[in-house]
């Protein structure tokens, strides 16, 4: 077994766990077992313990997240049914998940935002980033620099909120809703900008 | 000291300390200590441990949370105003907390959704009524109810996601950005009602 394969599954496992049940709740022990790593190689790849092996979950996580946004905007026709599609197939995935598998930064910035610097500095970054990559393509889409910022907090604070209530209720009703409504004013703002 | 007395301030604690910190990372040891409450009368305010004691801890900071909004939108001169209004407050108060004291519901919500039926139902619930209630306002302004309906669920969506990102980056913009994306979006449907 190679030691990027341990690595990964450490980091896929812990992801997966904290998406599903938060930090506090999931222990080093289950992350352990869970992943099948040898007990003695952990402590060479995460010396830092369940603390760095989370810095390392968030990245990786956010870094899938924002790809998955990218693949479904690509393969929409505009960017405003690009974010329709993205809402619409978080919506689908989180069903099929048994709403288990939600943001993989939402739950770990709340429970940890006043206990670990270096996981709210880590969350904080994922949040950042995400917002800078989506509002770069509504610049790209035509919307002015600062209004695309805005914007992109704007989306990004209704997707993760979105996300909270439709685990909650057992239903991909928000995100839906959400990810129309947005389809919707962005066009209206394209709209706009072309008159 | 009365009854009711040693019961509230179990519930007060139990909310402050899950909105802090969240459900896991607190220990039923810290919510008897910090409450400063007699081990003996713990077992007969809450025979069902901390479960029980989150379920009363989230249905009476929903109650708060509740009211709070409906203060703000009492004194806005128009509902439009009163969602600024009510988005501004709880940043301005997110920050006084020293970005602790967010919602006392989305952090439980998110740590037991997978755990806890008895939880997972009480926050779902608390969510409904809350959008409930909003969509009244929003009736009440003149707004349709499948309308109100859809309304109420976006703004407690960004609102809820609003407050993750504004605690991530200890800032309050992306609250006082929704409340007054909401209050032109609003403002907007009415004058067209008007038309």
């Amino acid at each position: 077994m190679s030691t990027s394969t341990t690595r990964e599954r450490m980091i896929e496992t812990a992801d997966r766990l904290f998406r599903r049940h938060g930090y506090h709740a999931t222990s080093w022990r289950t992350l352990v077992e869970e992943s099948g790593t040898p007990w003695g190689s952990i402590q060479h790849h995460f010396p830092g313990g369940k603390e760095e092996l989370a810095v390392a979950a968030i990245e990786v996580g956010h870094a899938q997240a924002l790809s998955y946004r990218e693949h479904w905007f690509e393969r929409a026709d505009s960017v405003p049914a690009g974010i329709r599609l993205w809402f619409e197939k978080v919506a689908s995935a989180l069903e099929r998940s048994g709403w288990e598998l939600g943001c993989p930064i939402a739950t770990v910035a709340l429970e940890t935002v006043n206990a670990s610097p270096a996981l709210a500095e880590t969350c904080a970054h994922a949040f950042d980033v995400s917002q800078r990559s989506l509002a770069k393509d509504l610049r790209a889409a035509g919307i002015a620099p600062a209004r695309a910022r805005e914007l992109a907090m704007l989306i990004f604070a209704t997707f993760e909120g979105a996300l909270i209530l439709a685990r909650a209720a057992r239903s991909q009703k928000p995100l839906q809703l959400a990810g129309k409504q947005f389809e919707a004013l962005l066009a209206d703002e394209l709209r706009a900008l072309d008159r």
